[in-house]
């Protein structure tokens, strides 16, 4: 009995995943089972690292780099029939900057997605259909792919592989369709991305790999749930800031304002020295003032804080499937073990599935201390800016304050 | 013709007052029109001076004094079967505290509305018929009648009368009821309350007096208005930010506590050094803080401030009434000179007539300038302490915040 045959046999562990509510639609188990695999040039080759104190990573970046999305400009085809929102890529080891659409974004994200079944992949900004070119919408869309750029570029595995640097680099028009081509041709999609990666030669223990996993299973849903509340909180502040807020704090201007009106009417009969309609005045306009700072606030700290819980949010959703293909995995050894034991596969065929559960381990391993390494600085940043925005704010407010006081 | 007779004569003047929305309900015009007045002791002189600058005033007070309103407690009558809250004032000048309801304070400020109808009377706070020994609503009640009896105190003519004395003063049961009566059967009420005020020597020209009228008649209106419009921001701010800003920052709190758990189930697994699970629950607890941070602040902002724009509130919707008066003195007297002219009045009844005219416009002249000065100090001294609760507040957002960066 072949391998591919008993991939058919022990199907079921694919639909047992799907009971998990996640169903694969990628290349489902053809790496697992022992499809044969194509050869994997060196450039392509994906290596996990076993490091000292056990901890299983992803071959660090030779070369880190960074590409900065620049100012869109709204560019024309069709003899100006037609127009779109070109972003500017520059890679910071070229120099050499490419334009890109949202389209090309949607597409190389699709790719992404195809080929990395053990890596999730940060998110795109939302597709919306009206005010595409409104000003504000694009600068926003603009630092949101900025983050999902940043995210990709800090990457050991996604920021060197051959879709995203076409991507990064292709300035040719022809090459970039030739490109595409490849790219959409890729062998090496869903577990077949396995072949690509190069793990330790150690076994490795299951008992090392299930709590991680278990760990896992039980942080993703929880952390969903926590990024999603504060998603949707900052939302909710965004607006009640740059409407509610901002117009309360006018309305508290616009009382002073009144009150400093009235006084004048009656300054102008008395020999007052000092003049409280003008200090009140000068309050009225400190209030107005804070008020527009109020509506101003969001885009410093809610907004730039939602942008990054959008990629979590993002990662989080991809999380299921990703923990779900190991699971697969497991499960599906089991049944191997099950047939060897009825002597229906045979013991170096089992030893194949067993080397093939090892390496998306590793895979799953290195993708897990990456995330979690991400997490411990990059969201933590994240806070740390949001709540320096914060503090930079509430400081603008004591100023302003301090400043109407002096006319009291 | 007696000038009592033609009080009845020129009774239109009340009706045209009338017509501005302001009914008399105070003695009429028994003053202006000649009623004999009675002998006024010494102590009970009310006298207005003519300043270098030619400003008018009340003559300033001998000994300033303060009266201290404090926690009440509830007491009980008929054997316990009924129980009130009984305020404890002291003033300065003898430190012999004296217990008052506010059903006391109810008819002090009746008798004092009937007798100066020429000075605005600062407002009691509103009654209320739920909820009255509920601690927080006698304590709030209890500021609120701090704010008039500082009023009272500091009002040249209010501060001696004899009512306000005997309320301050009256230990004694029976003397407390023979003083009441007093009060009760005081003739010089009303527009009679001019007999008792003694002003310069000089004549007042109407063109002083006119524009200063004016100024306040277009003066008062706006103030109310904008007075009206601060103090319902501030009884809405305070709901707020007792509730729902309250409530939303918790929020952030909750959804930061709900990150901080997530991330914990995962650090079990994990080495890391720095927990990033710690931090983030730093910060939970720090944004629920100024969440409880807002729902107190009302307490030193808006719920102060509230109360002392109650006490011009209450003075400004006198006001009109007081204006009114002396529109209708003048009133008078038109039809007085119109008199004589056709030979119906005699010119010492009409130079009489002049004279009390010129007393009232002395005494509102006084009281509008009292009412200047309070508002450049006190209404002054409302803001500055507004603006600078909400300045504490800010900065202790700040500290708070800054308390949580140092966890990132």
């Amino acid at each position: 009995m072949s391998l591919a045959s008993v991939a058919t046999t022990v199907g079921g562990g694919r639909s047992r995943a799907a009971g998990t509510g996640k169903i694969f639609t990628k290349s489902g188990d053809n790496y697992l089972m022992g499809m044969p695999v194509p050869d994997v040039s060196e450039s392509d080759r994906v290596h996990v690292l076993l490091m000292e104190q056990g901890a299983i990573v992803w071959k660090p970046m030779r070369d880190s780099y960074s590409v900065t999305v620049d100012s869109p400009k709204k560019e024309k085809k069709f003899n100006g029939l037609k127009s779109f929102i070109a972003y500017q890529l520059t890679p910071s080891f070229n120099n050499i900057p490419v334009a890109r659409r949202y389209k090309h974004f949607d597409w190389l994200h699709e790719r992404l997605v195809e080929k990395f079944c053990l890596i999730p992949i940060p998110p795109l900004p939302d597709k919306q259909i009206s005010g595409r070119y409104d000003e504000e919408f694009v600068e926003h869309r603009r630092v949101q792919l900025q983050e999902f750029v940043d995210w990709m570029c800090r990457h050991p595995v996604l920021s060197t592989c051959g879709v995203w640097m076409h991507f990064l680099t292709c300035t040719d028009e022809k090459k970039w369709k030739t490109g595409k081509r490849t790219a959409e041709k890729d062998p090496l999609v869903g577990t077949m991305f396995c072949a690509s990666v190069f793990p330790p030669e150690k076994t490795l223990l299951q008992s090392l790999v299930e709590p991680q996993v278990d760990a896992a299973t039980q942080f993703v849903p929880q952390m969903d749930t926590a990024v999603k509340t504060l998603f949707a909180i900052c939302g909710d502040q965004s607006k009640k800031f740059q409407q509610q807020w901002k117009k309360e704090y006018q309305r508290i201007g616009e009382g002073f304002s009144e009150m400093a009106r009235a006084l004048a009417v009656d300054e102008r009969r008395a020999a007052t020295q000092i003049s409280l309609a003008s200090s009140v005045g000068q309050a009225a306009g400190v209030f107005i003032n804070i008020g527009q700072l109020f509506g101003e606030q969001p885009k410093h700290d809610f907004i730039p804080f939602s942008d990054r819980l959008h990629i979590y949010r993002g990662l989080l959703a991809a999380w299921p499937d990703t923990l779900g293909e190991y699971r697969n995995a497991v499960q599906k050894r089991k049944e191997c073990e099950r047939l060897t034991a009825e002597q229906k596969m045979e013991n170096g065929q089992l030893q194949e599935v067993n080397r093939r559960v090892d390496v998306m381990s590793y895979a799953l391993l290195a993708e897990m201390s990456h995330f979690r390494e991400e997490r411990d600085t990059h969201l933590k940043d994240t806070i740390r800016n949001f709540i320096g925005a914060q503090i930079d704010f509430y400081k603008s407010i004591v100023q302003k304050l301090e400043q109407a006081q002096t006319h009291f």
